[in-house]
């Protein structure tokens, strides 16, 4: 169809996530959603479209369900080389010796990373991202690390806002300069936070790059001191921050964070309730990251009780990664959110709209009302739930972003 | 493309799955592959084409990876309605018996799939199917055992049939009238299992509409006695049997099928090594189902070092259901074999390939090598490995069906 600046979508069924500013997990039966340019104008009951758009062109949808577009909030999708080889290694029964001797890591990735051009990175990120566009994806946070200098950093931030040019998507990116010591800083971490704190982020900061701060707070990476230098240094560039935190032992990383009134914290197994408070009180998202659980084949759950107790928002992504996460399905994400977390439908879908939205610091999105942008999934199927309770099973039937369909 | 009757694929890399009749997982670099008709007329190294066939039509495949086609050798992939709405209900914390007067359980299915046509059916099942094609699927088993009556098994079964006549694919039905006992006979289940044994059974043979047949042996299903009076009647009609087994107890289901020369037996998280030992001994295909063991939470494995080491062949499916696996995709299928069972992904591949056939009785395809059937999949990847290590991407570049690119 032709794309028409004002129209109406009809004959849907609409979870538009929100009713009266407040949570919502209802559907609006035989609905109807008005779009002007890049926004929705109107959404309710069919009966009650305002005269003024009853003459728009308008689209019946057929009975289909209409919901928030997705939004992948915690991808690594840019990087060089795979790890498959490591992957089999493990399964054949190689010690982590012996992978590491052959390479393989975290840093074979970063060697890889630093080998490819900015061109390269993003070619070969396409196909990921539009795995995940194709289930109806249209806003995705993309997160540096794999590069460890000035210079590879800014490649894959570089990387990441042409994955916005070449397909209609947004593309949040966020700077983990503090993901891993590199090898040429090995036995000097403090000394690479430095690197970091004073000059990389500074600088790509300067260069217009950055939309967040993050970092890798855990045993194997970086300690909350030398997490603190960062934020400090995001803090006066202005620069929200996020973190990975809990993942594999309790730091007091998420409480960190939230003093920083951090837009999240992220895996948060280990995370107790005084990180849930300290979360709950800045209004940071906990972004589960179930892919990273099962590929891990972890059984510490985060805690899923504690966090509903606080009404902590929950969002859930894909940690799209050539490691921990070699993961590009969102559905089946919200799938793992509902069977290995035990999370509702209900809340596995606000954890891929209404929430990630939030642990991006979107106000615009997420949710299907009058104002917001018009990012829209439409899908085959009857009753949201459906979206978690299927496998490896993609219903998408349209999308549109900024009101094209 | 037109249709050759003779064509060559060249610039392949391929993963033949077999060399001099033995097992094999390596790769042929700069291979080729002839096709003639419906079968394959030759592999191996481009430089070794044989003169006669150097005149064909060529296609070039820029270096893609060739494996024999994915084979879904266990699903129940025909059934009515769905099961969102019980899904939904566990997660916000019903409890069993909620579910149930909510009508939930398998008894749900079979209601919905009595009260569905025969074009209703393969019309519901289609989008699965499709799923699965996408993926370079082009053989897949379907079972019976919602309908637990003889005009509703027939029903299945002419469904399963007619996917066949829909889709470029090739439909093996199993019939599983002992899946569970129907509400009319509650309480009554030897009546049930005399009735499928002596009449619904030879009825639906009698029809043509039977490749195998099944049984859920199981303390919830059938006992092995009730089994046997099953698999006597299929024995005295020529049939070949396959049985759910050890799934969620051990009551020597693997062995009784065993006894009858069974094509597999499914499941077997509880399988002992008299067991293993007893399908070792007849051939019996070990066909593992990680997608029900994922969405059910099971933590006891099956025994792949036992399997292994008695050198049962193992084949992976997606279980395809809507209760306990409502999954569709075989590749992920695939990375579930590997992360939750720790399946190398050679094993993973020969998996739904070589052994997925020997699951069904055919000795004309699984493998890529003169005389096959020209069941093909061709992917966009390096190495056989990329298959079982991504988690929701399906890389499928081309899919060949009986010589039918
Ligand atoms: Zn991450
Ligand atoms: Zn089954």
């Amino acid at each position: 169809m032709a794309k028409p600046t004002q129209y109406v979508l009809t004959n849907l069924r609409i979870a538009p996530m929100i009713a009266n500013g407040e949570n919502y997990g209802g559907v609006i039966e035989n609905g109807a959603l008005a779009i002007d340019g890049e926004k929705v104008a109107w959404v309710g009951a069919a009966q009650d479209i305002p005269l003024d758009h009853r003459t728009w062109h308008s689209e019946d949808f057929d009975g289909a369900l209409a919901t928030p577009a997705l939004i992948d909030s915690h991808t690594h999708i840019v990087f060089g080389g795979d790890r498959a080889n490591e992957f089999e290694m493990r399964l054949e029964g190689a010690s982590y010796e012996e992978v590491a001797r052959a390479g393989g890591g975290i840093i074979s990735t970063v060697k890889a990373t630093r080998a490819a051009s900015v061109d390269q990175l993003a070619e070969s990120a396409l196909p990921r991202l539009d795995a995940l566009i194709a289930e109806g994806v249209t806003t995705i946070e993309v997160k540096s690390g794999y590069g460890l200098n000035l210079e590879s950093e800014r490649n894959m931030l570089l990387a990441a806002r042409q994955l916005g040019t070449l397909r209609d998507v947004t593309v949040r990116t966020t700077f983990l300069g503090a993901h891993a010591t590199p090898p040429e800083y090995k036995d000097r971490p403090d000394e690479y936070i430095r690197l970091v704190a004073e000059e990389i982020l500074p600088q790509l900061h300067a260069e217009g790059l950055i939309d967040a701060v993050d970092g890798f707070c855990e045993g194997i990476a970086f300690s909350p001191a030398q997490m603190k230098i960062v934020f400090d240094a995001a803090q006066k560039l202005g620069l929200p921050i996020k973190l990975h935190a809990e993942q594999l032992s309790n730091l007091g990383g998420a409480a960190l964070a939230a003093s920083y009134g951090a837009l999240s914290a992220d895996h948060l197994e280990y995370l107790d309730e005084t990180g849930v408070k300290a979360m709950a009180d800045a209004g940071s998202v906990a972004v589960l990251l179930p892919g990273a659980f099962y590929t891990l084949r972890e059984t510490q759950l985060p805690p899923l009780e504690l966090l509903r107790r606080h009404q902590v928002p929950i969002a859930l992504a894909t940690d799209c990664n050539p490691g921990s996460s070699p993961l590009t399905s969102l559905l089946l994400t919200m799938n793992m959110g509902a069977t290995l977390f035990r999370m509702t439908p209900d809340e596995c879908l606000a954890a891929t709209t209404r929430h990630a939205a939030k642990a991006l610091g979107f106000a615009d999105r997420g949710t299907l009302t009058a104002g917001q942008r018009a990012d829209i999934a439409i899908w085959n199927i009857q009753h949201p739930a459906e979206l978690s309770y299927r496998i490896g099973f993609n219903p998408l039937k349209a999308r549109i972003f900024g009101g094209k369909l």
